[in-house]
């Protein structure tokens, strides 16, 4: 028996044990070529990857140490006798070899990969395994199934006691954008104007991870956006509308851990879009989904084609879900809006919203096109008629007047942000016409600036494509909070600065 | 900057860094959702994957600290100050992505990805990534580059300077088992049969992962095999042979690397295990193979289609890496001689090279065909003469000889090992005859006795397949040293002994 120990690192969602290589009763390298150990007692178990320790301060030679959530999950005391026994993989990891071999997994099969991922007794080498083998290959049953599965390993958000529009069924909307375009925050325009309708749309938004913003970075320019789920349901019978940080909502734990590890491969396919954004709308209780697909050479769907193949794979998997699903194909060519970072974006929406007549044009076009679609939802507003609704809604100032009450009652946000001071202008090299803003580029150079940490970090956009520009004007300006920041993205910047000018 | 930290954590494979949540210098969620940072200074640079660190004593949070692998890599002293970027992905896995999409890959592209892997650029995710994707599909192209490449990435010894047979060009034989058959000692007795004759053979052996015995192991009951390169080459010189544990030769670190990811997923593909045998020998400077493949329904390969198959691409890349090759498909349908684990094995071995009358018939047989193949490859050796030659130099004494002088020049093993003196008997449960001896089962009850740690451990067979057994006679012995394996090993045999009388 082995004494546990508590070790205060943070391995997030794998389960890691460090033992000593002097362990005093089992030979660590009985398990080393495995990789992993079972960690036991009192009926409780845990699989989890092992690391070895020189270091006695760390791990003494009679203690096995657990990483803190690892500690956390076997659920014993520190202090604890344990005993080690070789690991027992995960019985569902057949199924991924059977599907590295060419096999199709039906739903049952997902289920069971799908329970073991949820209760981490997979190695992130095994969820990669797992990832890289739907990647290859994936029936649309299959991504059907997974999107069950992984709709079945969460919470599910009811909206029982919430009024619909008179006398229909429940209607729930909802929007979310694949992403990839700087500043298209149009779900802090579409938002208050769907609700000012009357449809019931609780939005909960994500924090950029790689991105220079999200919307809840962005809406926590203006309001408090992290809030507990009763809340949020309180604030949606009230408003019918929230702009909040999803991060509350258990909605799709297994489609966290999967992209825990998608994510640094960066191997995106347009099954495990699918099947992640649809398992968590369904679980957040939306019945009406609207998905916008921004097409351009530097966004994540570069043509007609793949956007055409990713629109019917949402609608198939939609179908069968039960959803109500439309999917707006909108043009991703270049940045929305003039602000890239969370404080601008904020200053672009709600200029917007209040009908400010130097509000940029395109995000208004784009959120009024959005809005539109969504509240086509409503059976009472005619085919064709939802644009010119929502564009009544922004112009009499209800969106403006649903927004503020929104902002109101989620409450003030954590920190008042202002726009990074450190302000260097990014000059055109020649007399021309603007011919492209890369978006990868631009993003990246906001996120040097220090976005979305540093909310007043950001790019602010003078130019957009098609304008006429003169040698030595700005193109745009960089803003930033801290001088190693400014410094970063002033060379990242001066190396290409994402815009031609032809 | 942050200062470096040296923390005694053996994280082998992969560099791991180190980050106090509260650092002072960088916002660790900038790199906790990438899962990497890139730790840099003076133009030196190293990836590492990220943990996040709570307690100030491992990690101060104006410091990182790296694992030790990752701390000798980077090759900085402890207290240099360090900055850190956002993670750059080595470009090669561009190509994997594209694999992983379908493509096939070529030499140059192979080459890249086997460069990084052997830098220690990939994660484990990523080199999981790579696998598997090879593991979907791979091209015989392919598996040539892979070997090409892998080959490339490490050392390969020159065997200058020894003499070949009569003015023939040099051969430098060698042979390969694929492995899965507990007791298959057959290189302990075809290499002292082949050198007897004349042909050089140098072996490398690995010892045991996950069976119960490795030849490294079980020759290291008799002798010293932990042998430098230089030393080794010395030896062959002399005594035309030796066995030796491979772990002082750098020749194939990529495959090292893959196959510490491999093992835990458990996924051998054919493609693989071609690319990882061949790239090893090659690189070994062996110029004539023998293959040995075992079929049978417990073995690696459980049936002739797939043996074909096998043997079919080792034949194919084989003769594009200009190696003369021969497979040899055997009989796998139960355990070979009559001990399992080192000391047992080893006992086995030696009474065939004394001719004992008592020494296990198959593990003689099936060392006189394999070495008879061998010894073909001299071309003095008449087609067919090859097994009566080697039955010759057995029965002389010669091979007794050799390796005699084998063991006296390698040096006398690190400690005297001595079978463990806790024996317990299992018995036939009715009177019959042995139908089957399940090879895996029988593995995992020798391991769990202690085997190859302890190398007194394992099981003495009394009774093999198509042999006469009455009920509560023993069909074997297990031994074992210390209490607690004991323990183990006879409450697994109780639940299933791996033997079926009927």
């Amino acid at each position: 028996m082995l004494t546990l120990r508590h070790l205060a690192i943070d391995t997030v969602r794998e389960n890691v044990a460090f033992l000593n290589r002097r362990c005093t009763r089992y030979h660590v390298e009985d398990f080393l070529g495995l990789g992993r150990v079972e960690v036991r007692n009192d009926g409780r178990s845990l699989l989890a990857v092992l690391n070895i320790v020189d270091d006695d301060t760390i791990v003494g030679p009679d203690e096995i140490g657990l990483s803190a959530p690892a500690f956390r999950r076997l659920g014993l005391a520190a202090g604890s006798a344990v005993h080690l026994v070789p690991p027992t993989p995960p019985e569902s990891f057949e199924l991924v070899r059977a599907k590295v071999g060419g096999a199709a997994l039906d739903d049952a099969q997902l289920a069971a990969i799908i329970r073991d991922v949820t209760d981490l007794r997979y190695s992130k080498i095994e969820i990669a395994a797992f990832l890289i083998a739907c990647a290859s290959f994936m029936t649309t049953a299959e991504v059907l199934g997974l999107t069950r599965a992984m709709i079945a390993a969460g919470t599910r958000l009811s909206w029982d006691g919430l009024d619909g529009l008179g006398g229909l069924p429940r209607t729930i909307a909802d929007k979310h954008c694949i992403g990839g375009i700087p500043g298209n925050r149009t779900s802090m325009i579409v938002v208050p104007i769907v609700a000012a309708h009357g449809l019931p749309i609780p939005k909960t938004s994500s924090r950029a991870i790689t991105s220079p913003a999200g919307t809840a970075d962005t809406m926590e320019v203006l309001a408090n956006v992290d809030i507990p789920v009763e809340r949020m349901q309180a604030l949606v019978r009230e408003a019918k509308g929230c702009l909040v940080w999803g991060g509350h909502v258990r909605l799709s734990p297994a489609d966290d851990i999967l992209i825990s590890v998608e994510r640094p491969l960066a191997i995106d396919t347009r099954e495990q879009l699918v099947a992640s954004i649809l398992s968590k709308k369904v679980a957040a209780g939306s019945t009406h989904l609207l998905i916008d697909i921004p097409v351009g050479p530097s966004a994540k769907i570069r043509n007609a084609g793949e956007a055409v193949r990713l629109r019917k794979l949402f609608e198939h998997v939609g179908d069968r879900l039960g959803l109500t699903l439309e999917v707006a194909v909108t043009d991703g060519s270049q940045p929305v809006g003039r602000g890239i970072g969370p404080v601008l974006e904020a200053r672009d929406v709600m200029a917007v919203l209040r009908n400010d007549p130097a509000a940029p044009a395109d995000l208004r076009e784009r959120a009024l096109l959005l809005a539109g679609r969504i509240l086509e939802f409503d059976p009472a507003v005619r085919g064709g008629a939802g644009c010119s609704r929502a564009r009544n809604l922004l112009e009499s100032g209800a969106a403006l007047a649903t927004m503020e009450r929104i902002i109101a009652m989620q409450g003030p946000p954590p920190a008042v942000a202002t726009l990074g001071t450190l302000v260097a202008e990014v000059a055109a090299p020649a007399d021309g016409v603007v011919a492209s803003l890369d978006c990868y580029r631009l993003a990246r150079i906001a996120r040097l600036a220090g976005a979305p940490n540093d909310k007043g970090a950001g790019i602010d956009l003078l130019r957009k494509v098609g304008e006429r520009v003169r040698r030595g004007e700005p193109l745009y300006r960089i803003h930033a909070g801290t001088n190693a920041d400014f410094t970063f993205a002033q060379a990242f910047a001066a190396d290409d600065s994402g815009v031609v000018v032809g």
